[in-house]
């Protein structure tokens, strides 16, 4: 929708670039705020390892702070000041954080009064916030878990951070990657650095047309009364609930399996499931070379040809196993039986 | 045409990586060569200003070379030694050569004697040669001016400098800028770096579908007795008659006027004339705080509408003027017609 409908507060359209995809614009932006190599940037973990990449491209330094999995995978304010601190005191300068909201891969959704505490930190200490917000439309279980931009929170907060939103046509209704379309819109950013923001984007010169033909539908969905509104409301409609029920049907039948538990995610594509895998197997990854939650996702694509990503690949404390699994495959009874019968087996085969 | 019929040696698929449009490939290529802020790119003058804005966002230093007017903007090695040792001598590290081929704005087509001659160079001082063969496809004079690929050359003398060639569909027959396809194909690379450059081309995800598709279709074009193959050679053929008869025309009546000069062009999309203004309007020039060549192209497009790029902007010699003319416009007689009544206007205004 469009974001004076999201907000209740306008845009200013020399304030939005137009992008070929999230990344794009999460990599120039990143590469824009690294200005020497004590620069770092805030990355929840575990994390989309776009951020870690895009910082080793541009020879940037990431500041891990970790999301609670005992709080549906919350993020707390104090254990960002930590990484500050913690940072600070080897001498890197932070320059931005990153929240991916809703969370990928967790699932999660910010409640008003954390991202109020987040808006606040960044004020404190003197950070651009950069709200991945690509799945906003991605919502499971709107009524108790809506979302919440963060451009809303900071005007209403009437807050000076400086803050890049991204947003993509990626995971629309249908899922349109391969068009490659997307924007970030700026607020509270100088007209200067604005000015900086536009000449590195022109670099690029022309964007997918596809995908920018893909953002004008994104953000101006049809309207009741108009024609197609009835057809794009059910179609969508269709594809939403799906995902939500699949989702809800996962986290149900993974937290009856043994070593296994799942937070239920209100919103993304995705679910991030814990494993705690028997001693036997994490000895039989540790021979092959391997952490045990990429062991655990090998042997599951090799025997169903279910592909997981694990946790260790997401940044992940050492020493937890998860993995991240998409809510996108159709017949989810089929898929959650095959993965039932696998993990059963696993568990089975290291047993003590 | 696909790349053994191009160049009677075989491609290795694994050293072939797709973009979304050259662009990409040359920004990735550079930032991979930039290693330290002593690293400099040797790039022809006047140049497509994506070279000098990649290298200021990768913090590399260019190096130019100048390409020679008086002989259909050829390029001459010794030129480029010239620039190599000046650059050495204040400290820079000479990473690689861009050589733009067929050439843009000059539209100049490289013999296969001095292409020789460049690889013996590369060989010389170790560089990496990047070879812009973006208009590979877009030739005038095919008969006296064909198109020869690096690859070819570097094989054929079996030279063991690294290649990389990039190609687009952007400049193909219809010129597909908006669907963002291109590639482009290393030879001669380590595999370690091979390696590498695939986990940066990794970062930026997925491609425009869209321009994969048309990758496709632009290296393997129907072949005489495919279904489609007589409509797709009328269709391709009436463009490119068309692109030069414009060009030639263009070239007989720019050299017609008076303080106008235009090199001839067997390739590409462009014409590049030069003009030699009045004192008059030098000095108009530089009472409005712009260059001459500047200031004519304004005039030109206040009062025409005709958009032409000065010369000035594509790093040209302070001192000369130039501008870069596409010949894509349809109508060309009114359109050349409108530029001489235009030119002549300006010329009588500031005559002595």
């Amino acid at each position: 929708m469009s974001r004076i409908d999201r907000d209740g507060h306008p845009s200013n359209p020399n304030h939005i670039f137009l992008t070929g995809g999230a990344s794009f614009g999460v990599s120039l932006m990143l590469s824009m705020l690294i200005s020497n190599d004590k620069s770092g940037i805030l990355i929840p973990i575990p994390q989309y390892p776009l951020y870690t990449a895009c910082l080793a491209r541009h020879n940037g330094i990431p500041i891990p702070y970790y999301l609670d999995e005992s709080k549906h995978w919350s993020t707390n304010p104090d254990e960002i000041d930590r990484a500050v601190a913690g940072a600070q005191s080897e001498g890197i300068e932070v320059k931005a954080l990153v929240v991916i909201n809703p969370g990928n891969p967790t699932g999660a959704l910010l409640e008003e009064g954390v991202m109020r505490e987040l808006v606040k930190l960044c004020e404190k200490h003197k950070l651009v916030l950069l709200a991945d917000e690509v799945y906003q439309d991605n919502l499971h279980q709107k009524e108790n878990h809506p979302f919440i931009s963060f451009k809303k929170v900071v005007r209403e907060e009437a807050s000076n951070i400086p803050l890049v939103s991204f947003h993509s046509i990626s995971k629309g209704a249908t899922g349109e990657c391969g068009r490659r379309g997307g924007y970030f819109e700026l607020a509270n950013v100088p007209e200067e650095v604005v000015e900086l923001v536009y000449k590195m984007a022109s670099v690029d010169l022309n964007l997918p047309l596809p995908g920018q033909v893909g953002v004008d539908c994104m953000v101006r969905p049809p309207q009741p009364g108009s024609p197609s509104y009835d057809l794009w409301k059910s179609e969508t409609g269709v594809i939403h609930d799906a995902l939500a029920r699949r989702s809800t049907i996962m986290v149900e039948r993974f937290n009856k399996l043994p070593g296994m538990s799942c937070v239920p995610a209100p919103g993304a594509l995705y679910l991030y499931p814990r494993i705690n895998l028997p001693e036997a197997a994490v000895q039989a990854a540790k021979d092959a070379g391997k952490e045990a939650d990429m062991f655990y996702a090998h042997a599951l694509l090799d025997e169903t040809g279910i592909c997981a990503i694990p946790g260790s690949e997401l940044g992940q404390k050492k020493g937890e196993g998860h993995f991240r699994l998409t809510i996108l495959c159709d017949g989810v009874e089929e898929y959650v039986g095959q993965l039932e019968t696998f993990h059963r087996r696993f568990m089975k085969r290291y047993q003590s």
